[in-house]
């Protein structure tokens, strides 16, 4: 069913639908009277939605059921990932939304290519924002991810965070092999109260992290860790980490 | 370090290089006399090599080291997947061998809006397998994964496998959570002797997979599994069943 993200504090009985939804739904997607959709309120709550008129320039809907079911990932993972080229950006966001990742933090690294100027920062924020909401919405997830940008590692919010980890590649080379699963162990025994435990996970640029990147993390609390055998693109390594979690902590 | 596959049975002392790894390592990459290369030979080791001589349309290379690293995945997954629109093959091919998938099965599913004809199938999986080995490459992987076509889900190679699975996303709607964790730890509880054990994990196309198709697997032995609570498009459940299994297998 399809899912909008909707600002209002709660869904009480009818809703008139917002321009933006009225020409995804009513528009785009010719739903009628008698169609359903579901609505993420403020309040994370998901209600499905039943239209009962649609007129050339609006529609209105009722409450048909309100639910919650847990699609969250039971751990607020942050990716902060080094700026990379092209629209890799773009699709680690909207992968890592759907795999249940919770922030994005993009950081120009020592050795990234790429640059995002001031101007170049806020076209690209605002464009991450609306693949973020899309895969979000698509992904049935309640929560929508954020986007932020960091000049340098050095600006990562570390302080917030209960868990560090960095993705290095000479970790997979050596076959480092304990440090992620360590991890997710210390995160299972937690479980249960792990809702408002926080990971956050570093990643470079293609060119990969620099000694003195390396060096800043370590002595920041972070652990080095293998991501198995294989050495991964620098976006494929994300995907990797929140699978791994998303298996370890709901399913196994 | 570079990697190329090379169809020689073995690496011996030394190596003229091939006309397409001279093109890619002397033209592409500008190696010089006294860089390092590894090659990947029919069987299956990894040999570092050492230029020793570069004319303008040839060059030579002698074994420098000689060694074999567990790089692939103790289980050979193959990934069969509907047809999906536009370019969605390519990264499925490209992502899932660095996440070390052994074969892939692209087939039309009742669903499948793309089709590959006789012309295009030839075009496409050429592009794939292309798409394959330089992936493999640079995951640092000794086997490359092969890619075939098939006309429907019918023509799946289904005796071949000892494990059958299906990516359901109703299954994930409906909180299916149990279905991954016994596979994997009948998987684990084999390990050691794993290295023979095949799975076949069929995702369907964007539309997903039909009534009558999750019946003729489900008459056929596989077994339908969730994939977490989240729904993930059709490109990124096979990442994420690659991903789980990695960890599971190789890392916990």
């Amino acid at each position: 069913m399809q899912r909008y993200f909707i600002e209002l504090p709660e869904i009480n009985d009818t809703l008139e639908l917002p321009a933006a939804i009225y020409h995804h739904a009513i528009v785009v997607m010719r739903m009628k009277v008698g169609d359903y959709f579901e609505i993420v309120a403020a309040d994370k709550k998901v209600t499905t939605m039943q239209l009962t008129k649609v007129t050339s320039n609006s529609a209105t809907a009722r409450v048909d059921y309100k639910f919650k079911h847990a699609v969250e990932l039971p751990l607020q993972v942050t990716i902060a990932c080094g700026l990379s080229k092209k629209d890799k950006a773009d699709w680690i966001v909207q992968k890592a939304t759907e795999l249940g990742a919770r922030r994005f933090i993009f950081f120009r690294g020592d050795y990234s290519i790429a640059k995002w100027d001031k101007k170049k920062q806020e076209k690209k924020l605002t464009r991450l924002k609306k693949i973020i909401c899309a895969a979000a919405e698509q992904a049935h997830r309640v929560e929508v991810p954020t986007v932020h940008y960091a000049e340098s590692i050095k600006n990562l919010p570390l302080k917030e965070y209960s868990n560090k980890i960095v993705a290095y590649e000479e970790a997979a080379k050596q076959g480092e092999k304990t440090a992620l699963a360590s991890l997710i162990s210390k995160l299972r025994e937690e479980k249960g109260s792990v809702t408002d435990t926080s990971l956050l996970a570093v990643f470079g640029p293609e060119g990969g992290i620099s000694t003195a990147e390396v060096q800043y993390l370590k002595d920041n609390g972070f652990t080095l860790t293998g991501l198995g055998p294989r050495i991964m693109r620098a976006e494929t390594a994300p995907l990797y980490l929140l699978a791994a979690l998303s298996y370890a902590l709901e399913l196994a």
